[in-house]
């Protein structure tokens, strides 16, 4: 493992020999976890664009910094990015790169207090990017996050039925997931049923789920720091006849978006493969979000997939393609996978998030 | 309720007209919600120093805001903060206080660009600071979390066992916290058994409880946002000496520092009157963290409760009281309740969270 964290410092380490900094001060957790191994609540990383990085952590984190960071330089203390500040200073490494996107401005002045003479500068997402393209390590961890959320989603789905609440059915799933494995929930399940929806990010409360009803569920499970994200939608049957054609529709989006989901795509083009399905049958309006993001040691995390956003995908890259379609008052469809776009041949994408219960292409009626 | 949120903006606004700031640019999502009772992961409220608040949030709260917020002019959109700087740019609120330990770098840099003219001023913790000191709305729902976590813990108490692993009870806890009426766990529950029990936050894992443990179950629940604290050490017997002797300190520290923890005492000397407690028995090393914290819509908040922290009590400052001693390599006892300091007599505190099953006068041992 330490040779993996290693591999990792050294592209960014690329990344600042082709820069104008000395070193990168890096202050995001989940990114100092990407290039350490280390998950901490306090910690930071000084790497230097050459020479052995140095990561400080308190008490807390000192020994399972010491057994699984061998090959960094290790500082225990509490004032993580001053007492790094002050590593740089007395190093010569004045040009400091920093995360302006994570650091607030109130550490900022104590930092640039901390350590006179130091020249502070935006690092920009370096690290983002970097973590954008998965390696074989964290491929197999998202594999395995995706493969609990959909083993607890087909344990759970015979389950649903009228007289259930939202809660309910949102609780049952999350336990399902911990049971099969999961460190916890990546994220707070989305359940709306009937008009909530409509609602894309609806909360899960106290409505009954009734006869006619479309539920919408949004789960996935953590596994080793990764997070799968999956999203079901199916019918207390019968099911009416505009809820098939929506299921369909936003079916066929999908399929359409998975299929422009190719290494050397623009991720505004994969959205639009998506979203020119659904405004061709009138809906555009009604797919207020865009078709999904990169997912990894971060629930949403680069790229995301959408009109205007910039960018294109490559090999290995992990993404969500989660067409939607919501009418106010009604109720909403919505379909999501986390797939890894590869490069090569027919299989230019591994889908990650499968189910047995539910499968994307057919609208299941319980 | 809109009339709390209120009373909560006035006094915002008094601090707001006895400095030098025209309006106050929140983004503190905490801090939005307690303003405003909006829970929401994109808003931001302006609120000048006099006149009518703004609160800014997007499409999917929108319907929200309108409903809970029908006294506050409402702005729907994404960017909120340049939204906001813009109305205030617009109004001559050009003296724009901003919450410095929440903005980041990059956003302070948009904001700035977005709205010529503002002279932005850092508003330091100043809805924190009226955070500390609860209404009655507020220690209801506290307690109310208070009280779900002690049920939860008596009704899981009784199956801890050997052969059961730390992970396996921290999932039963959190979800007798859940089914007891629970939004959800506050915080991710700490299960330290034997030797772990050494290490003040240790993550619960695949550890199987043994006869002679000492665990230590560090949980609470969240209810309408607001956050439980309660921690309670047992053994599996037979209970060592070592072990009864650790109990009975960590008890006598915790008495010592809730019998100090009255409206007006500084906050240092509440510390240290349980400190003292375990210093004097040789103990003062082992004991690697301050006494304890406010808790509210944070789990931590205003005020911390250590040696060198500035600050008094005041009248309905719920706090934690938590003293731990920590022995490397053998184990560790945490004594930890949630309380509400008041004036008056006798009852100079209520103490929220209680247990039948384990009292923090005595060591259960199981």
């Amino acid at each position: 493992m330490p040779q993996i964290h290693a591999a990792r410092r050294e592209r960014l380490q690329a990344v600042l020999a082709a820069g104008d900094a000395d070193a990168a001060l890096i202050t995001s957790l989940v990114n100092v976890r990407y290039l350490t191994g280390l998950a901490s609540s306090n910690a930071a990383l000084l790497v230097p664009a050459g020479g052995r990085p140095v990561l400080a952590t308190d008490s807390r984190y000192a020994l399972a910094a010491e057994r699984d960071c061998p090959d960094l330089e290790l500082l225990t203390c509490r004032a993580v990015e001053s007492a790094l500040a002050g590593v740089a200073a007395r190093r010569g490494l004045r040009r400091l790169a920093f995360e302006a996107h994570e650091m607030t401005v109130e550490r900022y002045d104590a930092l640039a207090s901390a350590a006179a003479g130091l020249q502070p500068r935006p690092l920009g997402r370096a690290v983002e990017e970097l973590r954008m393209v998965k390696d074989a390590t964290e491929i197999d961890l998202l594999a395995r996050a995706c493969a609990i959320t959909g083993t607890a989603f087909d344990e759970v789905a015979p389950r649903i039925a009228a007289g259930m609440t939202e809660r309910e059915l949102a609780v049952l799933i999350e336990r399902a997931m911990v049971d099969a494995g999961a460190e916890k929930p990546a994220f707070d399940t989305i359940v709306a049923s009937g008009p909530n929806g409509a609602i894309p990010h609806h909360t899960p409360a106290g409505r009954t789920f009734a006869p006619g009803d479309m539920i919408t569920i949004d789960c996935g499970a953590r596994y080793g720091g990764y997070h799968a994200d999956m999203t079901r939608t199916v019918v207390l049957g019968p099911a009416a006849g505009w809820q098939r054609d929506l299921y369909a529709l936003a079916a066929a989006a999908q399929r359409a978006g998975i299929g422009a989901a190719r290494p050397g795509a623009a991720v505004a083009e994969v959205d639009a493969a998506a979203r020119d399905v659904i405004t061709e049958a009138g809906h555009g309006e009604h797919f207020s979000h865009g078709l999904g993001h990169g997912v990894g040691l971060e629930i949403h995390e680069a790229p995301m997939l959408g009109r205007g956003r910039p960018g294109r995908l490559a090999d290995r890259v992990p993404i969500t393609v989660e067409p939607g379609i919501y009418l106010p008052g009604r109720g909403g469809v919505r379909i999501e996978d986390t797939l890894v776009v590869r490069s090569g041949g027919a299989a230019a994408r591994d889908l990650l998030t499968t189910t047995t219960t539910v499968t994307p292409r057919e609208l299941l009626v319980l």
